[in-house]
């Protein structure tokens, strides 16, 4: 394959630099993360190795301490290589295996590049494949992110959520169903509902962890854990959830775990599940918030900036928007991780870069889009109480309430009636002569109307 | 292969027979219309064939006569093949080549099922293949179903929405921008968007037909023409294009019209062009006819039927409703579409029954879809004037024509005034002593807002 | 609204009869299964409320009689309506309400249309709403779908799966990866890979049933319950729960059931894993079984059918490439309903009807299809072993088991000398005289190299 | 709103602080494209404010001067904000008003900040607004990156192709359908179908320009031109078509213009067409390049990078699998474009920065992709003629030849027998005494079969 030239400045190597050279497409970097989580399974490889007797203590220390330093971001630098590559993630673990081998020639203050004492191939990727430990960091970084940032970020948002819903548990307000007037609900109902939406969402994410737990590392090549100890999956799956303090675990079956990567797949439709969830909760946010004088405008947004470089003083719901775009982006992504989940073939699916992007991608504008949805938008939202009260005076829908008392017919014509003459229900109801004014005023109650005010909140 | 029964009451034969056997998955049926187009490929192959000396004439005209009942639709109840078959469409060209094999046995009073005096390879696949003449059915029923449903159903519409907005030329209203008010524009300039938006997408409709005007027939097996005389695929085309009035050729290179069916992919992303732009059209009517009392409520929508089985006199917006459906469903098929596109293999795409599948229901329900929009929901929307004036009067907005006088800053503080205040813009500009009342009324006048009220229309 | 005319063989009303002249659509009708759930709803219903003392014991008995007609699917032909229609399915459940209550007034030799003694609204919808029941409906309809049919069907295909992986246990074959040479494995634990696929997959459907026995009723128009006893959903649920079998209960909270769709959403989700799954499965096999003599040709596959209408003796992977459309629908699909699920408004979720519609016939096709693949495909599939023998005895990447021994730069010396030359691999080794023969022997062994033959089957 | 403090070092001010606090969201940058483009925009708008007497000459100049130091990149490093922001990108545009403005004040020695003597909204933007630049923006970096980048690099690659095709014109192959050996072509056959595929999608791209040469400019806030000089938009078109060397013209109508995204959409939909089309070549690529022992084998494709951390010696279809995760990522892109299209409310499609970030992505990875797939992979491929030689020796279906000799039924005879008997066809042939050895040799002549070898190039 010829010769390649390493700048001296870089930790990586040939291998590495051939990659830089061959794929340089577009901006998509391998997402740090993804280095991260290797440093996670470098160090277990190596402590496991050892510990089997296959590799010398010092060698073992020295892969230990350099991937160490991965793990901290210290080697951040020398990760430069693109996600459009091989789609086995060979590249990027030879990266690792790279830069770890040289990181320890340079602390044993070797010759960078002599692949001695620490051999990139024979050492750091010791019982390793590409094809059992690309897919385990993939996890490993998955499992990170949502655990350490889409989680907590989005339960945030959540908790807000449920404490506005229990502020505004008694306001009353009219319903809106097919964008029509319907019958009443408080205010903090319909927020009880946000809440629940986020936390099945979030209980799908968690759920789909499980399967992310599992992981290939021991199968080498193609499954079959060629060149490795028999006890090394195992080992080094317990030495990563100790290193981790998350509960991952050796797969069932390595066939499943390299040949596939159905568990991703699904864990990003849990995400998906996330977005479609918070773009119905944005979309109410921002048509409620809708005005302030010619649309709905029950809530007040915060106004965080001027709207308009044309329209003075217009305030818009930003956050919303940008919540809206995120999640229509995570539906994008999801189409593609799906897509190319379906694309293995054999003992590999080879299409582990643009899964792996796409997953912290979504997790990431996920996470810290709910962030600022939070901190600029649902925390400081406010009620229009006048605004809620007129509609709720002046809405026909609460001739529901009649039904039971003179049938849906007869309901119905007070509706009509009311509507077209434009005069109130009660007005219409007694033209009607379909009941009787006390009668009207005792059973269309909204408070009434709208049952248990209590929340059933998550 | 063993035997295989097949009841006498069909014309259909074994290899049929074969796949309802083997293929009966849901209730997904070949849409007939594939049929409808086949006969006009066996038709015209049965003439070329004749003209150029193979085929006897009694021969020709016996395929001939069958055929004719195929494109009439008489023999419909002998194609009953489900899509989920085999990706060639083999089984429905077979299907084909036996019912117009018996049929014509049939005429001549022979036994059905002797393959004699017509062959259904032989004879009626002559100088043809399923690889070549399936995608060849799939370009003549497509181009059909544009040209004779679609395309005459959503001019329709277009139609209506060109003369609604002549109608309402004249209409200021109070305009929404991020779901917030903005400056003023007519109705009519508003629904001249939507003509608009609808004449381009069906241009790019009939800009795409250009690709399906290509015709694979004359590759057979692989492309290469095989058992075909030379002639074969421009004289076909021709016929086809003379029996049909479609300007068809033959395509200008076999190996990518068989191997690959980019040409109908790109034709159905012309479809979700389509649904991208209704979808925007209906959501815009349902939301400016939301209310009635608590909504925006500027339209008024025709009352179909009862919108709710609890709530009485409950008006939905429901002919909105089902578009929007609709065109989330040409959205949905249009990711099916194109990832079926994308998984050709060497001399064939073996992906074709779900394109055409899908293809035609989008065709379909987009133009049903329309029609009934049209019908049921367009020609009786009626505009609200009395609320689209009182938006008008109270918006805001209405600041921005201040801004070239006194500046976008000054401006803008008037309308935080206004808006702080509760009060109108006239009071908050002279509160602020930033603009006299008489400078007022003469900058900040609607109708001059709004420009030039002749409508660009398509 | 003026008078509508229904044709007096119906048993349907003026409701239904406004719905078919207004949406017929296309030919999608509102599936069949939905009608057959609404059966439960409406039975369930008369039940609680009889006991409830709201409604007389005859009025109920008389609904009961006729929702168990509906449930056998004897009115099937009563349910004519399109699934392009109101986004709330009032159209349907106003369809289920007029049957039951012309049904029940047949029943009692009354005359159909009068509404009397059964009401639709008053009696069959009692304490009902379509925003809760048509959700509880399609729960219904989904889980029976899942439980009865696909569950089944698609655990015979991984049965069958296992048993092929059993009985070729102990075959050692070449793997692939990256579609190119790569170590051995066993042609058992290749199939052991997909049936932990299919298991994951069908436990991930088996999950997503929890979110879908969460049921709506009790909610009514916008989840507060209005007009509706307050034991009222608990109970429905639990008579739903008895007359199906499946341990339905209340939705925790009724503003998340009818605001959104998001469970039904995540179990759409589940089925689109399972597509990724079986694609894979479905290609593998096809590209296994591709040849007889130009390809990979290590599986035979069953002849079904000829394959071809032009080349004699053709025989296709027809099975196969019916799963991998099934699969790329199924995709398709899921990008509809994600995208509705997402399109949410306030306290209804208005697009039900494409989700239902696309969740049951994602679920149907997985399943019949399955069923076929297992039947025509599957079963009969045959490993050629001397195929397999040849390819595993000229790959040269055996060469991997050399690594540990002389070091993974030497080895891949070897491998290229080999391939090169043209050489087998001992050949090259001896050549490069980097180890020897006997080494070599012992060392490269590919019964040995695919370590445990035992299978982690499901 | 409150103060925001803007560091010194910067030329953004207050707005562009604003966003930066509140949208720091993921890595997602609004791409330097849209800036770039906005240059155009702001200087077109000077040039044209001046010429019509709204904008002082020293003005006007002053913002030329910076605008030409954004188009040339040199002020790249203050346009620091997040995809994820409002929708209609009013903050990127203010980003750019408030740096042309305080660059122009650096220039004159002023005060940065102080808005004088060149104000970001009254000087900068004047006659302009968010909502009719930010898409005339995303046209024009969009339409630059098709012409400057995408286009050259993927013709390349067509040219490349063009030349493969020719050189291997005369090499006869086997053809393959379903994945099945099917009758022969040659090599220069197939190719001449991938460059036809390249030819007729790039058709489609340059065909989608049309729709995005028109520009909104001129529209302002709701699309009547409010506050802009009638002339307006058609000079700053011109103007703007003068300065970039494209054919932009205003749109027809300004409410279809900035109330929608279509043309984009569009454009995007035609991008997606390049990818299913890069696809299908680049997965027969690796097929045909797969083995080199155990898989088809008939191209042998550059040996790049080693393929394997584990494998040695092994070699991979990276550049294949590179480009097949751009197409899949494209895909998805697709998706997210389309939804986001779907999404405008009356006057503003509020999706614009998540659509004209997909766009720019999708086309760069194509293009770069397209670049290091030519230079990588398509330049470096051989064809393997011994093994070609082979296949088409072996192969069964050489028999189609004998079907109009002998009829299709007595040719699948001898197909059959020889497939079971494992022996060529020509002794099958002679065997079933369908025909003697003479004739055979004849008519099964592979170089005769593949009909016209002179190429249908692009």
């Amino acid at each position: 394959m010829g010769q390649v030239k390493v700048p001296a400045e870089h930790l990586w190597g040939a291998q590495t630099q051939r990659s830089l050279i061959h794929f340089s497409i577009g901006n998509d970097r391998m997402p740090i993360e993804v280095y991260h989580a290797y440093g996670y399974v470098k160090k277990a490889a190596a402590i496991v190795n050892e510990r089997l007797g296959h590799l010398p203590k010092e060698t073992a220390d020295l892969i230990v301490k350099s991937a160490d330093e991965v793990i901290a971001g210290m080697l951040d630098a020398n990760f430069p290589l693109y996600v459009w590559q091989t789609g086995s993630g060979t590249q990027s673990n030879m990266n690792v295996n790279e830069v770890i081998s040289n990181r320890a020639i340079q602390i044993v203050n070797g010759t960078v590049g002599t692949q001695a004492p620490v051999h990139p191939n024979d050492h750091v990727n010791m019982s390793q494949s590409s094809n059992d430990t690309f897919p385990t960091a993939m996890h490993i970084a998955a499992v990170k992110e949502i655990k350490e940032t889409l989680l907590p970020k989005v339960q945030a948002l959540q908790a807000e959520i449920v404490s506005k819903a229990t502020l505004w548990e008694r306001i009353v307000k009219i319903g809106r169903t097919h964008l029509e007037d319907a019958v009443p609900l408080t205010v903090g109902q319909e927020w009880s509902g946000y809440a629940m939406q986020i936390h099945n969402a979030l209980e799908r994410v968690e759920g789909s962890l499980t399967g992310m737990y599992q992981l290939a590392a021991g199968g080498t090549a193609v499954g079959t854990g060629l060149n490795t100890p028999k006890q090394f999956g195992q080992d080094v799956a317990e030495e990563i959830a100790n290193l981790t303090g998350c509960p991952f675990i050796t797969a069932r079956n390595k066939f499943e775990a390299q040949g596939s990567l159905d568990a991703i797949v699904a864990a990003h439709a849990s995400l998906r599940g996330l977005a479609v969830a918070l773009m119905k909760i944005a979309n109410d946010m921002r048509w409620l918030g809708s005005g302030p004088r010619c649309g709905i405008g029950e809530l007040i947004l915060p106004e965080n900036e001027p709207g308009s470089s044309i329209m003075p003083g217009k305030v818009n719901p930003t956050q919303c928007e940008a919540i809206v775009m995120i999640c229509i982006q995570v539906i994008g992504n999801d189409t593609a991780v799906a897509f190319a989940g379906s694309q293995g073939n054999f003992e590999l699916n080879a299409m582990r870069p643009i899964i792996i992007k796409n997953f912290l991608h979504s997790a990431r504008i996920l996470a810290d889009g709910c962030e600022k949805f939070l901190t600029y938008s649902v925390q400081g939202t406010q009620v229009n109480e006048k605004k809620i009260a007129e509609y709720l005076e002046k809405s026909l829908m609460l001739v529901t309430a009649l039904s039971p008392v003179i049938g849906y017919d007869n309901a119905s014509k007070i509706a009509h009636t009311a509507h077209h003459d434009g005069s109130t229900l009660r007005q219409a109801a007694i033209k009607t002569q379909l009941i009787d004014g006390a009668t009207f005023d005792k059973v269309v109650n909204p408070l009434q109307m709208v049952g248990d005010t209590a929340l059933s909140l998550p």
